[in-house]
């Protein structure tokens, strides 16, 4: 067994309906594609359907599973009703919602307009928000329960981050909202988790995020202790024993799965990596006889 | 000495001039009289033109310093910009900005509207990012530095809370933000820090929170280990050494004033507390003669 | 599927040889019979060596897996050292290091003499640190790689908790090496991580914890937003995929598996759960109407 | 005013009796000194007799204040015992104590013996936890209040760090016993909280800390975004601050004061930093037109 290969039991998602938002492209696509292959049938919406019915098509043929494609602009409460009736409607019901829908880019902050920091707020945190609060009402009044969301966030939510200020400050905010309703909606059988993934290079938001050669300047797995960047089958792993049952006493919880990427920055003398072996050799009589005060 | 005394040195803020928002009553009010007190100049905003009118009246008698209110609804970035040029038309320059403006209700979730919701993340989240993007904007143009940023979050900014789930999550996004700029922005000789108060009752904001007999019922002071609820002055010197020159080696830190309230609910067998004396007698032999394992 | 089954694929830790600590008894055994039932040989430590070879007979007549029992006081790092080499010798090499022996006992803490104090200090801080530094040296001269470190602490290793406070002072020093190591060690291929489990009962460690009538007085179910405790299943289940190769990218990560107990207590206006619905309707209205300040 | 000044209100400690451990040079030192400086009685204690009363009478002729010199190793309880007992009897009463001795060297943590990690745990931890036992079951049999107790940490002692790992584990394990006390001994009137010092250079313990031409070589100032190292005064002011009554709601807290160190490295993109402004002119056009996804 490896990291790139599959986890979870056949069948571990069967019976499971799952909305994944964002799910047509990325690591959205790349979660959507496990969950059908562990029996899920699967909605996957965003607000570009070409793209989706494309990835619903492939998805179908690779997986054999039952995915459907919804638009829907998750900033606006009425799209996103709409998306979870359609979503109810084809699926039967939904047990799983993945707020995975966001927006990112690079700026000095104060090169930012008052607009575009508003712009990545509406998509990440009011979107998670509407499709948290419309899919939480729907379970609520409909008395169903054994209900799962998941939600997509970073590490720096709660470190924050320098140039990617409206992202780390959205992503707080849906943090806080998965671990306030990990308590309250614990009653309705409501269950709420997030991931912190670290760098999991993707086509599009990446080449997006860190744009012409700053990919290569700014290497991201340097940064990780494991010197290397995940895989999607890792994040997919988590994210389905996240949203199966398997789980079901995590609650409340995020989980960072970045190689320790964000440690490996924190920690004071973690830069000392830098001091050759010899040269340890030469400190070791040195420090050890004086060690104490 | 003690906890309702003033705790800087007399003219400590001699020289500084600082923008509260909110600062017509509560909280904002008591640390704005503090400031006055210790010679800063202090411009206060709000929505509420006459509150903040009769608040710089009072104050000014009170203190013999020198106040301004302005109106401004921190939710629209053109009238915070033009909340900016006043307060530095008026003061000459500002050297501190306190994101204080808040809005709150309690609330079952699955009760809000969509609409609800959004007004507190509007309120809190926008409002404080719109201040701290003008006045960052400003400071970085004008090449000004020695500024500083202190924002009011909430212990519930990390942990979350049900049933204020709006705020826990717009003041998340605050603190995120908190954290960002203090790394990003240090280059331009600004700090950026946080306070996290637990229940320091004011006749606003706190009888609007939990209105009826919610108070007494719900009796704050205790789930403080202290068993009591805080004074405004003990808040108001905090908020004055942080944004004194005193505190200027913090940075990027939230300081969390509450008594111990977070953590006696937070540590697993805090509840033992329940435990009389002459029981824990009677256990003592018992437990100690079998505790490991 | 649900929470009290097998979640990982058969034969998903074939191959690996795994050391559990405290492996004899409670949520060491659980553990234990899951790696054995996915594949693995583990060799279980312990005081008692008795105790040991009971559980290793019926481990291995209920699974058919391989499993050994070596006695070690972990306190002793001599003791450690033979340990490890018996069970190097024994299964060929060691891939997986799961820290698991612990001691606790409840006591108001100005009783604790410095030497009971000290005790726990030295089973479970020091103890951890001799097996890590026991195995992580074996590793890194062998020049050995893709090893697995995984530390059981508790969610009051970061939250701290009265009436266990040597516990909460030594599972917060292991959280720290497991932070610290997961960083250093990385470049050796060994990844470090430690799971804080909420309650989860057992015959043994529980009872002695809360001995008498404390267990029913002090339902710890109660402080669950899921109201039950956890199954041992489910935490065999998370333990499986982080000593796994499916959990490659995981590294530096406590993993918090209690329900949302810690999150219950700390988030400020949690208790505000005891409001009922009428009362919320007449709420409702008198609330939103003055909800902004 | 500015951050090498005092700020305090002259005789904001007067009537207190504090201990500091530790006291007899660097940041013990200069602590110590502006509590006499304040008009409080100060006991230093250290292994070294002949250190401490060179400081006594250095401090004692500087301030014109009251200190005493305590021998004490802080890892045997006895000494401990004793030194309470000489403070108590020299000073009338005890009101603060401040647990500042430590030790720590940096080293690969495989090199280290299981030994040399005992001593840094021992002093460290266990010598905290022997002050911290000795000095409440004293305050809690008198039934004195209004006692605080501070610790001295580190910011690693969450996010942990290599190359120190004993250190990060041990001053760990006191944060933990400071959040865990700040709840369970509040009843008896004693409050607990901490500082999380970043780089404040001292000639004795940063030069043992970082020997040879190291300190040159890791610049830690570097990683500060204020691009400089902390003053003594600003700690010796936080400190202050936190041992007088000013901050009695202040509990279970560990301030950081660390110019933003440990947050420039733990957020994701403030690597970023190094993108000349030239480019980011060029980068504006590229990724405003594309950000969303």
């Amino acid at each position: 067994m490896n990291y790139t290969q599959k986890m979870l039991r056949d069948d571990a998602l069967r019976g499971k309906n799952i909305v994944v938002t964002g799910g047509g492209s990325g690591l959205g696509k790349a979660m959507t594609k496990y969950f059908l292959e562990l029996g899920a049938q699967v909605a996957i919406t965003s607000r570009n359907i070409d793209k989706l019915q494309n990835t619903v098509k492939e998805l179908e043929e690779e997986t054999g599973g039952k995915c459907f494609a919804i638009q829907c602009d998750v900033r606006h409460y009425d799209q996103v009703e709409a998306m979870r009736d359609e979503a109810v409607s084809k699926m039967g019901s939904v047990d799983v919602l993945l707020n995975n829908a966001a927006g990112n880019f690079i700026s000095p902050t104060e090169r930012l307009s008052a607009n575009a920091f508003d712009t990545i707020i509406d998509i990440v945190l009011k979107g998670s928000k509407n499709c948290t609060l419309a899919f939480g009402k729907h379970w609520i009044d409909q008395k169903e329960n054994d209900k799962t969301i998941l939600n997509i966030v970073t590490t720096y939510a709660w470190t924050g981050s320098a140039y990617v200020v409206p992202s780390a400050t959205a992503k707080a905010g849906v943090l806080a909202m998965t671990r306030s309703l990990a308590v309250e909606w614990a009653k309705y059988g409501i269950r709420s988790n997030a991931i912190a993934p670290g760098p999991f290079p993707t086509k599009g938001a990446w080449d997006r995020l860190l744009p012409g050669d700053l990919k290569e300047k700014f290497d991201l797995a340097k940064k990780v202790p494991l010197k290397r960047v995940g895989e999607h089958q890792e994040l997919a792993n988590l994210a389905a024993y996240l949203v199966s049952d398997f789980s079901a006493y995590v609650n409340g919880e995020v989980i960072t799965i970045d190689g320790g990427e964000w440690l490996k920055g924190a920690g004071q003398f973690n830069i000392l990596e830098q001091i050759p072996e010899e040269l340890w050799d030469q400190l070791e009589q040195m420090i050890k006889s004086k060690g104490k005060n």
